[in-house]
């Protein structure tokens, strides 16, 4: 009997599209689900595509796989995984591997990996990007787990990546929850960057007036230089867009509440935990929260404001473009000191230049730009921040007056810029001398006796406030 | 033997002082400590102010209390009141009460009440809040926990309790973990509360060129009108001190890195769960983290950016007033609408004017704009921003010109005010008629086909974006 080098169980698109890709690319796959009925329907519509073997039983499935088995799972994230995981590990050896590609959460992650060590059994979480379009023409790829596992899994994940120049958009993130870590980063900068264009587009729109059909010529243009990026070119497409139904554009038919799913949420809370500052992806998932509160923003459209009135000068495309790149450069240097915050933290030892290059090609962040950060860490391996980067420096520098001009002209005229304001006054921060932390510290050591240290001598002190106001020593 | 109408247990400087308060307003309370010697220490030092019973084992300290049994437990969140708990539960008995009043997490709340209900034992996660001082003199209160055990508590804690107006700062906040949660948003408003206060001494100190003690002057004013309150009166304070050492003002010398222990931390990432975009809270959080980030720092301290020569005219200390006021207001309205989805979520049934009410005294955040949000909620208790009452609406729409001013500025010269920033772009996006969140969705449809909603009809809908762009009903 013919076996499978590898498996796919839970055959909705996304694991449809993937098995599809493994097939393509000349490796039989073994394919389940629970409702057999989607496994008859994709040897039925794709078997001329390769060699799938369908498989009705769990048991069944296990046994057409070549050992060690490797066990794709893509089924939705929470519950449902760790349903799966219960009813496959007892059907597997020592040596075998089940590989989760949905979008769990990497501390369920580290959890299932610690459990299934146990039972010599290796849990490769592992970020799958791009959608169903990647997952069928090459999705960039982030797998966890360990460097065993790696060696026999990495050959086919690469094969089925998204290439550019030639390299694989796969690499071994790190151990145990790493690849879903990094993946969960990678859709908080997706967050980030989206509504830094959407932001982008508002002010084009209410502050030089521009119609979508222009706007969308605009991102096109930016398309062409620095900014070139499969969220830029989309943009373009959906601000060109017609609605039928009306024949006015797409964009203001839609209805401006957006929602989100959960990696966003959890980018946040995660670099909370972290303490690592990531502003531009915070304001990004609130400004979704805030489009979704219907009642509250009824209650409060008519409050008083500036009327929007365009009132921005020629160039102004120009110095929002500016803008834009700046506040994303801020965007991506906040989810690489996550990653680098994470690894450390989890001792991962995640090669950060090496996530830049797999995020060229094949997800939904695939941008010119991302070699840029490649670069920049191929440079300096251990730098703190992208923003010191020769490259990245000279371009924020660059930016400088137009990017303050954006930020107060949406104050001026009422559109908010929350993405735009809250990268900048990042950068504004991280390059003061002195921070009014310093007040803040010593409000603490007034009300609760915190302690603060002091500029000019090392070790805590506590001033009496209550008392004659002399320092103490701590 | 005479027996304490309450006990407390954990002699830390916070249980002390509520020890300490307790007696002094005639109630014998029983005091026990892991190390005996703290509790002598007390009754030697404070014998004087009342009836201390003092014990030296968990069995003593138990026996020496009326029934049924009132024992708090004042020592460090996580672990220690897990074995504190674990230590006292098998020595009580049903009807009995265990008072937590530490700064636990309300999730940990829940779970500990839940499981001493069902043997029958009162858990009461409460919210103490005013420092040292305040557990002495009069603090802020926020008991969670069943109906039943305020019954039986709620008289105590009142009378020991600050008061405004001759009314106490304590009520039944709500069962279970309200209280804790209640509590939590409290300190993450105090966050954000400070942060806004930092960025206005920044603001005064380089966009208008005054000095320390000048801008002490300025708070002082402040302190006399709507924004008096006990953070703006003690910013007066630690603006106006001198360093004896340096003969500077004491400001400059303090470290500029703020620290921090984690509710505001977790009122963002409770918020995040819950939905709630909480932006002022959040930027307050990062900006102490960033503040924090030595190496961070000194690697970008080179970065371009304008010089912050004080170019701000007269008038100036008066818009920041305002700016200030209209951003507090925001924070405030992101707290209490976070306090309204939990109480929503887990069936708390909190009274928000109430809420108002008992932070008027004895807490951090004590303030006379809290009555004004106390009578916001009496006029309208079901409203879901207290952006639209009569007043916050006015003084917002008064300050309009100069809070966009102040924002603009701050960008302009390259003075990081995120708070100020947020705020206004939280505001600007609850009255805007459109969100850029339209072109988000439309890009979520576009590459992951996540659907849409319309603005013209009901239903979901996708656009064939690889196809012929016809859109279908999902």
């Amino acid at each position: 009997m013919q076996k499978a080098r590898i498996g796919v169980t839970g055959l909705a698109v996304m694991g449809r599209n993937l098995a599809r890709n493994l097939a393509r690319h000349g490796h039989p796959v073994a394919v389940h689900n629970r409702t057999p009925s989607r496994t008859k329907a994709l040897v039925e519509e794709f078997g001329d595509e390769g060699t799938f073997l369908p498989a009705e039983t769990p048991e069944r499935f296990v046994e057409s796989l070549e050992r060690p088995r490797r066990l794709v799972v893509m089924v939705k994230a929470g519950g449902p995984t760790d349903a799966v995981i219960d009813e496959f590990a007892p059907l597997l050896e020592p040596g075998d591997m089940i590989v989760d590609g949905g979008n769990a959460n990497f501390a369920d992650t580290r959890r299932r990996e610690s459990a299934l060590r146990e039972r010599g059994i290796h849990f490769v979480g592992t970020g799958v990007s791009g959608g169903e379009e990647g997952a069928l023409h090459g999705p960039s790829i982030m797998p966890g787990g360990s460097a065993e596992s790696y060696e026999a899994l990495g050959p086919l994940l690469e094969d089925i990546s998204a290439k550019v120049d030639g390299t694989p958009c796969c690499t071994h993130v790190g151990p145990d929850g790493a690849g879903h870590f990094v993946k969960m980063v990678h859709n908080g900068i997706e967050y980030a960057d989206m509504q830094l264009i959407a932001e982008s587009y508002d002010l084009l729109r209410h502050a030089a007036g521009l119609a979508p059909a222009e706007i969308a010529e605009v991102f096109r243009t930016w398309n062409t230089g620095r900014l070139e990026s499969y969220l830029i070119e989309i943009t373009a497409e959906v601000l060109a867009h017609t609605d039928a139904a009306t024949g006015g554009p797409f964009v203001d038919v839609v209805l401006d509440q957006a929602e989100q799913k959960g990696t966003g949420r959890w980018t946040v809370q995660t670099a909370l935990d972290l303490g690592v500052p990531v502003g531009g992806i915070a304001e990004a998932v609130f400004a979704r929260s805030v489009s979704g509160h219907a009642a509250l923003r009824e209650a409060a459209r008519n409050l008083p404001g500036p009327s929007r009135a365009a009132a921005a000068g020629p160039g102004f495309a120009d110095a929002v473009e500016k803008a834009l790149y700046a506040s994303k450069i801020v965007a991506y240097a906040q989810g690489f000191h996550e990653i680098q915050a994470g690894s450390a933290e989890y001792g991962w030892n995640i090669d950060l230049g090496a996530m830049a290059t797999i995020w060229r090609g094949g997800c939904i962040i695939r941008a010119r730009f991302l070699d840029r950060i490649r670069a920049a860490y191929e440079a300096d391996p251990q730098t703190p921040t992208l923003l010191t980067d020769d490259h990245f420096a000279e371009a924020v520098g660059d930016a400088q007056g137009a990017w303050r001009d954006v930020v107060a002209t949406a104050a001026r005229l009422g559109i908010p810029a929350p993405g735009f304001a809250t990268a900048l006054a990042y950068y504004d921060s991280l390059r003061a001398d002195r921070l009014p932390a310093a007040l803040t510290q010593g409000q603490r050591d007034f009300f609760g006796a915190h302690t603060y240290r002091r500029t000019d001598r090392e070790g805590s002190y506590h001033t009496l406030w209550g008392g004659d106001r002399t320092e103490v020593t701590a």
